[in-house]
């Protein structure tokens, strides 16, 4: 379409304005922020012809919006955020990271394609059909949320409620990212996740290891037993029971990802600057990042970790832990697990304390699915090229929530590329992919609704 | 003798002008406050009637005296230190640290009793005998320190060179405790120790643990792995070779530890805090604290430790880790081991660098040795009880490197107490320790001279 073409520079001046607002929902002093990102997206939907508003409730304001006037077709919920992480360090960024800057393909700012970039694209889709032809082939709905990057504790809660205005046939989600540039790329899988924190007490104040070792509990030596308990050696979790509702990859997707372009040696010595990749062995790699659970340790302390020498045995010490979860695991069943695997664990001499933080159920879509299948073949158009399916080692803990609070599937389309920091300084989004996926998604809602 | 009765109150006045100066050697900012508490050591010998001097060096002034008049007799090498640890918590303290209080019984200040009460008690003692009878029984060398609770590094290096001024028969070093109030004790063995820190290294930058986990290497749980393929879970230290030199105590020796008043219950919960002794199974207490090496991990870091949760598979971690050394092991030895244990249990995909930051040989002296034997009668005659013979689970390197180039036994006859609060705020002295080890030690110097 034409029309996609002439709108580009646009596109682009609206985007940066989306880009110039410092949204961050962690910082509690941009709450004025928040609310002008809102606002603004809002807007835009409003000016793209859909009837928006804003739904107010204990967090940040929900972005809603809605065209229904196709009644015997499909409904499409797009879902994205407009809150974006902190932009720290300041000093890494080559260009301020909220005064948005064009170099070369790419556009430079923090949120440009996590996730205001794909957003805009979103609304931008929409907005081209209803001005050329006056209706969507669909019915659409937005729904977005500015709390992401904080948990998206509301947005689940206002899902949970199943409230009749997010009826749909269907979600998508753009905020994945493409397997490698111009590669078209659907992602059928997310890993879901809880994480824990681990509290361990031994004595009820520090002591002296020379007057007290042989005889005194130590938490750190509790906490190494209990995490190598836990996972051997090789990458295996330990924990009973914890693989058993695994479901394996087909042999279609593992053929299919064993042919994925993929650099081993650059993945492992430039991507993530290591020696050697390590994991279950055994296992390929994309089964290992997208099909396997893990179980990893964030972060740890205790004791005495400033400069020289302390002679303490610490009292308590504490370490932040997570489970990455697949189909068919289920969260309160692995807490369960967990919990009981780490009491197993436990050394005499001190108590361990397990705290769940946060949690998100793991998500596995069939690619045979219509609306899935719709969305390769809107990308395979766009793009030209074959369309890969992928599944993402990361949560998206609300494509859980729409599958099992509005029962609907979520199409993970995404136009990110691997390279665009997110969380990171220097955030970017590739100019190409945010053109064509305003296209991608205007066709998608053509295929679906023809 | 009645001279020591009648000068309490003077010593008492003598030892708070001492406990005033605050020689705190960890804190450039109190250099001055070393040197005037080297002064002050150096005048009060000069005062009892000893050649008094400072010895500089590269490090804080060491004390030196001596009084050599009696040339048939033996010479005793009395060493202590003039420098102490930080006060804080400083709202902890009930009176200020460096303003000394008597209440009840006690004298309260940093250093009361680590250890410028202890070397107060040697100078008086050597002084009562001179002043009463113009002599001493044997001739008496000092050597007083202000590094100790920096490591000692210089006093080792000079002992090291093995000046003639410090030849001598017996080292007498008041830096101990005894074992319960009231029951006269001399120490006969120390720990050593290596104090290890502990390097691992992953990815060169933190990496998601969504996207990477199952194929990143995690220097924590690296670390878990390495610390219990180091100690297992009932404490057994499984580095290969470690115990091989370990000397098991004599049945004599572990019959006098049976007989040692002790109460575990009120050890282990009030004075510990801890639910229940951990250690070796099937060693007795006194023997997994004075008489079995201990590997202890004193502090971890790595990754994230703010509040809340992140997703970060950290490229490194550090831990600092120690073992305590007891007769025959050898701390060059036992590097060795350590770091080739390491080696074998560090994972695959991480690097493991260790680090010694200081280390002292562990001693054990024989109690039938004649200068402990006189040291054992003196107090006893002074307490009216049987001296206890125990050993220290803690370290006093200078008591190894007396042994090792001056090639002197030392007599650890110590007046402090186990609730004296060393390192801790509210730090004392017991009063009536403090005047009846000046009449120890004065008695000691007379039965060596009989």
């Amino acid at each position: 379409m034409n029309y996609y073409h002439e709108h580009r520079s646009e596109y682009l001046e609206g985007l940066k304005a989306f880009l110039r607002i410092p949204s961050i929902s962690t910082l509690s002093e941009h709450k004025p922020d928040i609310r002008r990102a809102a606002e603004f997206a809002r807007d835009e939907l409003a000016r793209a012809g859909l009837a928006a508003e804003l739904i107010e409730g204990d967090g940040n304001p929900l972005v809603y919006a809605e065209w229904l006037g196709a009644p015997d077709k499909p409904t499409i919920l797009f879902y994205g955020h407009y809150d974006v992480q902190p932009p720290d360090p300041l000093d890494e960024w080559k260009s301020p990271p909220f005064e948005p800057e064009v170099r070369g393909d790419n556009i430079f700012a923090r949120g440009a394609c996590d996730d205001k970039g794909q957003v805009y694209i979103q609304i931008k889709a929409v907005e081209g059909l209803l001005k050329t032809t006056g209706r969507l082939p669909v019915n659409v709905k937005f729904l977005l949320e500015g709390e992401e990057e904080t948990g998206g504790e509301h947005i689940e809660a206002y899902v949970q409620s199943r409230p009749p205005k997010l009826k749909a046939d269907a979600a998508v989600v753009c905020d994945t990212e493409m397997f490698a540039p111009e590669l078209p790329t659907i992602c059928i899988g997310l890993r879901g996740m809880v994480y824990y924190e681990l509290f361990v007490e031994g004595a009820s104040h520090d002591l002296h290891s020379g007057v007290y070792g042989g005889a005194a509990p130590n938490p750190i030596q509790a906490i190494a037993e209990i995490l190598s308990a836990l996972k051997d050696r090789d990458g295996r979790i330990r924990i009973p029971g914890f693989y058993d509702r695994v479901v394996p990859p087909s042999p279609k997707e593992r053929d299919a990802w064993a042919r994925l372009p993929f650099d081993e040696k650059e993945y492992t010595q430039n991507e993530m600057g290591a020696r050697e990749l390590t994991g279950e062995p055994g296992v390929p790699l994309f089964e290992r990042l997208w099909a396997r659970p893990t179980l990893e340790v964030h972060g740890i302390r205790g004791g005495f970790t400033g400069e020289g020498a302390k002679t303490v045995i610490p009292a308590r010490a504490t370490a932040k832990i997570s489970t990455r979860l697949v189909a068919d695991q289920r969260v309160d069943e692995s807490i369960r697990q967990f919990t009981d695997a780490v009491r197993a664990a436990t050394p005499r001499g001190v108590t361990a304390e397990v705290r769940v933080l946060h949690s998100g159920e793991p998500s596995l879509t069939n690619p045979e699915n219509p609306f899935i299948r719709a969305g390769a073949q809107a990308l395979q158009e766009t793009f030209g090229k074959e369309t890969v399916y992928i599944r993402s080692g990361g949560s998206i803990p609300i494509v859980g929530v729409f599958d099992r609070y509005l029962g609907v599937p979520s199409v993970m389309m995404g136009f990110g590329l691997p390279d665009d920091n997110l969380h990171a300084p220097n955030e970017k989004f590739h100019l190409p992919n945010f053109y064509r996926g305003i296209e991608a998604v205007g066709r998608y809602l053509e295929i679906l609704g023809a």
